[in-house]
């Protein structure tokens, strides 16, 4: 059986849940807490973050990145990167855009904020100009998105993706805490309606923190 | 003719510029200020930032690591991503620590302080804080580069593969500032000279920002 090492609400661990679930591949999730320092983690990835996947043929596999990759190496149905080149090029493109610009503007700020720093004991509360950042930043990768769908079924063309998933792992994370402003992007919300749906997310809609429950549209399709 | 868009001393264009160099691709290059509004990179990339490469059949990437897969895929010789499916992921890891590990404990606080900031026109000169945490963690990132080529001949196995050139892109931009103790870490310095004496990485050696000369070891083989 797989095992992936994962930590609530981040986005980078979801990603991989998705991806495994697109791929009908079953596994273990264990939870870490990868700011406490006695974290074994540090045994699997000298990073010392997650996801960590340790497959079935007891491979230790860490970044989101090189995780995705491999199951797309190892497990062809359904292609998550797309077949044609440039359609790959655009889906890792996107990917990055989520991972690197995404994750700096949006989720950390958000997330980051009110989550995470809560779960590590720092005290104070959230930064809020970090919080007024992240409010404005959100739009403006929303308005993206929508761009996007009017233009193409999926976020990086006709077919579902790594790219949609990313993008959704990260949102899913920030719709955790209610702070999508899905009433003001239709079509944005039309394209995240239509990943719900999908059977591969819907465990993520049954996360539950402990001391931090999720508003009632997070797992509700019709939101 | 393919043509990069890059920025001088940005870790993820000099990446670029050896795969292509390792493909044995030609190509021109356009200085980019990525800082700047009226840069006309937009309408390349909606990301505003280097590198972008445009393809001799027109295309436009952008997104580092999806222009490097996309020029593996397209060109297969030599493979810079390993042929095996865990070297692959391996490589991918090693890529995903040094563009994201290494440029946020290392390449942002030292090259960020001492070059881009002076670039973009930030006043007050570099931070002593963010510099003292560069000098630091890059200690760590080379005692690293040490743990793995004492176990393997290249930074992700037996073959000279992408994790060396993402490595050695984000390291050449420091050692540009002369901010590599390479003499407390002679395993990493014969890694490194190893990839200066590829005739991918020399024209990198030739690198000169107005009014920031490199020091005198920086293009030596024997340094």
């Amino acid at each position: 059986m797989r095992t992936l090492h994962h930590q609530w609400l981040d986005p980078f661990s979801r990603k991989v849940r998705i991806a495994l679930a697109e791929k009908k591949l079953a596994f273990e999730m264990v939870a870490e807490n990868a700011w406490e320092e006695s974290s074994d983690l540090a045994a699997l990835n000298p990073a010392c973050d997650v996801p960590v996947l340790v497959d079935s043929n007891g491979a230790v596999l860490s970044d989101c990145t090189a995780i995705a990759e491999y199951l797309d190496e190892c497990h062809l149905e359904p292609p998550l990167l797309g077949t044609e080149l440039l359609v790959r090029a655009e889906v890792r493109r996107l990917v990055g855009w989520f991972d690197v610009k995404f994750n700096r503007d949006v989720t950390i700020p958000l997330v980051g904020e009110k989550v995470f720093k809560r779960q590590i004991g720092i005290p104070g509360g959230p930064d809020s100009n970090l919080l007024r950042i992240g409010y404005g930043a959100i739009r403006e990768h929303l308005d993206y998105i929508v761009w996007l769908v009017e233009r193409r079924k999926w976020l990086a063309g006709e077919t579902f993706s790594l790219a949609d998933i990313t993008a959704a792992a990260h949102l899913s994370c920030v719709d955790y805490i209610g702070d999508v402003p899905w009433d003001a992007f239709p079509q944005a919300k039309d394209w995240y309606a239509r990943i719900k749906s999908r059977p591969s997310f819907r465990p993520l809609l049954s996360d539950h923190l402990p001391g931090i429950p999720p508003p009632k549209h997070y797992a509700d399709l019709d939101f």
